[in-house]
């Protein structure tokens, strides 16, 4: 799909020095995110990155793309949207660390959100890739913040994550089959 | 509140030749979106614009701002969130016509968006400010997809607004009390 100018959706993705990290977790569940669309199953974006790229040269004009970056904080998660009638919220990361997942990852203002939205009866979740180990897990909303309320932890640990999470299988159409998960949490509400 | 490098987060509104035109409407949602939150009663939150400014030069180069800009289409609308459990979405616009509103405010595939929201149970509606008559109404998105239903109207007629829609009052605190007026559908289900 092309945009005004020659200019591609790509542009609003993450920066490039952090291309290499999280882009396949992204792409994966923007695709089972397309999927879903497409068998009108569920309403779940990613929003727009505030994020923007400098210094991307492009050869011709009529590409031209030339920019100096603006980061902006994310206040909320990235991942929200609809299914069966309930609202959707998650973020994802990846992280090559093999033994927990460091949380700094999520900042405090996103952790708020997290507990915001487990409050006012949101479906709110972390999928965490292990890309070294090559598992990707779904944490609940609820599993993540009552690990937060541990005092002195940094990170999760993985066990954590084997103990209290969803291993999500990678497959075809969609990537991350994650809403088999979600029917699982909606029904124990 | 200021972000790394002393960029703050107005860089990532609406284009400069735009600002003008919507401002005050989406300011008022803004800060009624603030106050909602605040008095933890929602959390909805305007999605970060897909939209890159360009050559903003600030004079210091502590608040150095250089860019082109980029647009990239919406596929979805502006606002969303979570409200006493339910997926809320609406698409707020100003116009300064006085007798409709132009359908040309709304991309079809943000049309398209309302009608897959207004299917799956969200709670999805249009705000709409007539900035020249003072007045600003809230549309439900059933009553906003009936009317492209039918044919050859390139605009929603004032009067359509005043049968259908609820109006909605200027206010302190919040500027905008439309969750008023979203109780009053939820209540309608």
């Amino acid at each position: 799909m092309n945009y005004p100018n020659g200019i591609k959706k790509e542009h609003n993705t993450s920066p490039i020095t952090y291309r290499n990290r999280g882009m396949s977790l992204e792409n994966d569940i923007n695709e089972s995110n397309e999927y879903y669309r497409e068998i009108d199953k569920a309403y779940i974006y990613k929003k727009p990155t505030p994020v923007k790229i400098v210094k991307v040269n492009y050869p011709s004009r009529d590409k031209a793309v030339i920019t100096e970056a603006y980061y902006t904080i994310p206040s909320t998660t990235d991942y929200n949207g609809l299914y069966k009638g309930k609202y959707i919220d998650f973020e994802a990361k990846e992280t090559k660390n093999k033994t927990a997942f460091p949380l700094a990852n999520i900042h405090s203002h996103q952790i708020n959100h997290i507990k915001n939205i487990y409050n006012h009866q949101g479906i709110v979740f972390l999928i965490v890739r292990f890309t070294n180990l090559n598992e990707t897990y779904l944490l609940s909303g609820k599993d993540f913040l009552d690990f937060t309320k541990q005092a002195d932890r940094k990170s999760i640990p993985h066990s954590y994550f084997k103990e209290k999470g969803y291993l999500l299988k990678d497959g075809y159409r969609p990537r991350i089959d994650y809403l088999k998960v979600v029917d699982t949490i909606i029904g124990g509400i």
